[in-house]
């Protein structure tokens, strides 16, 4: 890892607007938000991507990979909690849990509050995320100091293979966008090893994109899921300010068995809050907006409830 | 009016990245929002702001007063149909409404999907607004061919002042931000004067800013709404993607009186279509999404639920 001296040699940044990161993209043509930089505090190229990390003069440190925002001190509260709590507050006593991608740390900063969670598996592709976050983001790495975390660094779709069929409660799916090397974690056959890998009535967690700019993209995935599984499908989205469009959205499914019913959760955790002395309180999530994250807009719900029915 | 020709003259433009308009504001430091300009439509200073309408590459056309956007065709349809519907779906049989700022014409357009409705005021102070809305946006200003309309060009402040006492069964301010023409819409003399042109058991939603970016702001509102309005007082959030931080949010209120539980809409707008065929579908609120707006992330319901109780 080497860290960057100034603010001058990043293509995010000089393409734009001087002193300022700004997010371009094919996924989100026309727009960009841009962020004022105060100091660049690292650059580098891993195996699979453009990785930085910044200072903003007002939503703390951001880390982009190939120049899309993955996650801001500000806001990732928002996306961290609602993609764990979402899933795991969804079923009873969740003990083992896999997260592909979310190398940051901070989805196992999330489900670590979980006290009836006994092993926290992750596949993250890209070590040099991990090593960036715990040098640069301790309050979200603080995931990997629990002791039930085991990291596997590799690719999360090899990984699901050799997972014996039925072996986790949850699978929570920390991608970036489906450009890119999480371009297969949007794909059926992935979801297919996901359904394999959990157990009966076990539940699923995706990042699934904007329903104001990638309805084509969540149309495929809702299809795609329709057809894999056969507990329940359902989308849900929540607000985080700096990526595209101010929203984001979880495929969150259960394969045939116990029914979930995820729109009222019954393994509420802000009701216990032994979790808050190591972690801190909750700042985003509750038991209400859980509830309010699955209801749509007119425009989406046209959409996603007629998809594969 | 007159129309420009070219797409250097804007400040608003040429400032930041050729062929972007870029949203820079004190309200929001350190981040900006840009959209690609096909071309701009209109320019003009009225006695109040600066107005400008262009043609944006994925947004449509784009309405910006003072350099801050105030609609897109692609996503207006969120915040029209949020702030009319939320008051006027939460009571039997609204008969008279008042619509403060609102110049575009997209909440009127909305507030005449009620059939109840037999008085639609509005009270819009710049009449360049209007104008420009009718000649660019026929979808928005639309809400002005309703003939239970009155339209007053004038001060909403002045306008409140000398409206009897009573009058009315909603008020919807739909105001820009509260630095420019706007400002006294945020202040406590204000909506004393709003409760007290509502009947008992009235009701009001006003723009309220971002949960993001004015938990400042809104704190004040919040404490003020408490001390005038005796039925209730909440707060309801919801995304537009153009707006800063990509949420806007809303006070809704109503007076002593008939008790109105707002989360519980009784009045449901999207059970009876007869509108539709005049106005086309409702594109973004339906009933569920009514109650969910009123759903807050823990850092927000910490601060708005402790204010002035």
């Amino acid at each position: 890892m080497e860290e960057a001296n100034n603010n001058t040699e990043s293509p995010y940044i000089s393409s734009i607007l001087p002193g300022w990161f700004s997010e371009i993209s094919p996924l989100w043509p026309g727009e960009a938000h841009s962020l004022k930089v105060e100091k660049i505090l690292f650059q580098g190229k891993s195996d699979y991507q453009n990785v930085m990390v910044f200072q903003s003069s007002t939503y703390g440190k951001v880390l982009s990979l190939d120049g899309v925002i993955q996650l801001t001190e500000r806001d990732e509260c928002a996306y961290q909690e609602m993609i764990t709590h979402l899933p795991l507050c969804s079923i009873p006593n969740p003990r083992k849990v896999l997260v592909i991608g979310g190398g940051d740390g901070g989805v196992l900063r999330e489900v670590s509050r979980h006290s009836s969670v006994e092993q926290i598996d992750i596949c993250e592709i890209d070590k040099m995320v991990i090593d960036v976050s715990k040098q640069f983001f301790p309050n979200v790495a603080i995931g990997y100091e629990d002791p039930r975390v085991k990291l596997h660094v590799g690719d999360g779709v090899a990984f699901l293979k050799n997972v014996p069929e039925g072996t986790y409660d949850a699978v929570i799916v920390d991608s970036s966008d489906p450009i890119g090397p999480a371009q297969e974690l949007f794909e059926k056959p992935f979801f297919e090893s996901v359904a394999r890998a959990l157990r009966r009535g076990g539940v699923v967690c995706t990042q699934a994109e904007s329903i104001w700019l990638h309805m084509h993209i969540i149309e495929d995935i809702v299809a795609n899921c329709r057809q894999i599984f056969k507990g329940s499908v359902n989308y849900a989205w929540t607000t985080v300010p700096t990526y595209p469009s101010g929203v984001i959205g979880f495929m969150v499914c259960s394969t045939e068995g116990p029914a979930v019913d995820f729109k009222n959760p019954i393994n509420p955790i802000d009701v216990d809050d032994s979790h808050t002395k190591t972690r801190g309180p909750l700042k985003f999530y509750n038991s209400e907006i859980h509830s309010a994250s699955f209801c749509l807009p007119s425009f989406a719900k046209r959409v996603i409830e007629s998809k594969g029915k």
